[in-house]
């Protein structure tokens, strides 16, 4: 089943005011650590360092009543902010949020933002630690995530690949940016391709898998925000190597060639251009760790190439 | 000297991309730590724990060109963060920056507001360690700040003050809302009112107070956001208690009295009811710490008094 739309109707924001706005979204997303200036979080384990990242999500550009909810909102945003996060290799700990929305929105919107915000953070174990409400003309929804970075080893950089390595992935790609098309194009979604539509609404991934990663000897990670090519090319850049993907290990799946046969779209600017799918991706020496597969391997020559041929991407995001 | 106005030109956000916006950015706020997928901070002291606070702030609502520069809304966004993590007792160690323009947006609004963050956050020692930009259609900006708890006394909580305990403040009363009142008055600010304005633009505070109140061993405290009586109110309910404040410890002083009989104002309502000062207000057991000075005292009959008399407030911040 495919869900979209934001509440229309039911007290609003200005109704309702600033403290039961509050009120009603710390019900939703009860935490014992919120409701002060700050919010003081348990101690981490000695030596392990803070990792924090925030992104902001603008309606409109970033999701729209026609593709989305308010819920699902709450939880992608919580998702690729902790993707960061284990893109370090470190583990969430924590989650604030900030929203900004016009005074007359119903105030449901916030709540069910509030829970879908509380209900991703708590697949980690963590909680909504704190926050801010304010009016706005359109609703702007900022993320903060936290995260502890235990041991001694580095953290999982941009800069750590090395030629030779194995290029790895956890996640799904290309499901987000075909799930967008599909719902943008208004067809009537068959229920075998919903999946993409859900990847779109909220990427499914399998908390820890950074943890895991840095734990089995990963050395760089990033994750897919922007698109493959893109993000491998900064990782790449980073590094001052080069990477070369294996087009059996990424080539569209089944229900990706679906979507793109029912929107006459070629799955693979999906696959290489689509981001949003917050897969993890990186490189190790050896073999791929447990959730991961085996997408590449990284080499001296400058440039992301697939099968050896630098891919025609037309897609990848671009914030103006 | 009184300087207000955005850029309104030069290279737009569009023409640059999103890259080099960043890159100038990241050239205003310097950080070694910026630049991943999530900034991996300095290791704090032993048993030291993590504090967190997040404001969001609205063009329009919580500044204007008009009233404000984009460097003076970069300091003004960190120094409030900052006050909430002080208003624990606890020690600023880092500032994450997300932001949303329209894409028209002259670059240099981004570039200013990243000096004016880098520029209070190190007054605190504090770098910018990550953010986000992304196009919108009109300036908001979320920043979050990460501060470091030491030590094994309890943090400095709304619910901590006790009847008998002394009134602690930090800082300006009043200022930012005369100053506020000057600059929308449209009036021809005399030189000797310019510190309200500024005070308005950038509240004035030492940094370290709420480290040296918990040392002192105060128990209770917030800052003034949203208005002295209002915050104070808040802080009183928390607690259980109420708060008798003396009227010669928070008088208008000369300047707020001369700004009063220029706009026709009466200055107690900037004092009592105006907001965004960010003081720090607390609440202590014997005399008080450096740098606070005693303003009323703690008692068992609820509500906030001021000689005696709960006060007739009009103003007060209202987020819808």
């Amino acid at each position: 089943m495919i869900t979209t739309g934001f509440p229309a109707s039911g007290p609003t924001l200005r109704e309702l005011g600033e403290r039961e706005v509050i009120r009603l979204m710390r019900a939703a997303a009860p935490s014992s650590l919120n409701g002060d200036d700050a919010a003081v979080l348990t101690p981490a384990a000695p030596n392990s360092r803070v990792v924090a990242s925030t992104d902001m999500l603008v309606e409109g550009r970033h999701f729209a009543p026609e593709t989305s909810t308010p819920y699902f909102v709450g939880r992608k945003a919580v998702l690729q902010n902790f993707a960061d996060i284990e893109a370090m290799g470190a583990r969430p700990i924590a989650a604030l949020l900030a929203v900004s929305a016009d005074p007359e929105t119903p105030a449901r919107v916030l709540e069910d933002l509030a829970r879908g915000v509380a209900d991703e953070a708590s697949a980690y174990a963590c909680e909504l630690v704190g926050g801010d409400v304010t009016g706005g003309n359109r609703l702007v929804v900022a993320v903060t995530a936290i995260g502890a970075l235990g041991g001694n080893r580095p953290p999982l950089t941009l800069d750590g690949a090395r030629p030779g390595q194995r290029v790895i992935a956890h996640g799904r790609l290309g499901y987000s940016a075909a799930g967008l098309a599909l719902l943008q194009a208004g067809v009537d979604v068959p229920e075998r391709l919903e999946p993409l539509v859900h990847a779109h609404q909220v990427p499914e991934l399998i908390p820890g898998r950074g943890v895991v990663a840095r734990a089995a000897g990963a050395c760089a990670m990033t994750d897919n925000s922007d698109g493959l090519i893109r993000d491998l090319t900064m990782l790449a850049e980073a590094s001052g190597v080069g990477i070369e993907l294996a087009s059996t290990a990424i080539a569209p799946d089944p229900l990706l060639v679906a979507a793109g046969e029912l929107l006459g779209t070629d799955p693979w600017q999906w696959v290489l251009g689509g981001g949003e799918d917050h897969t993890l991706l990186g490189t190790i020496e050896g073999s791929a760790p447990v959730g991961f597969r085996s997408i590449g391997t990284v080499s001296r020559k400058a440039g992301v190439r697939v099968d050896g041929a630098v891919p025609a991407v037309t897609a990848g995001w671009e914030s103006f």
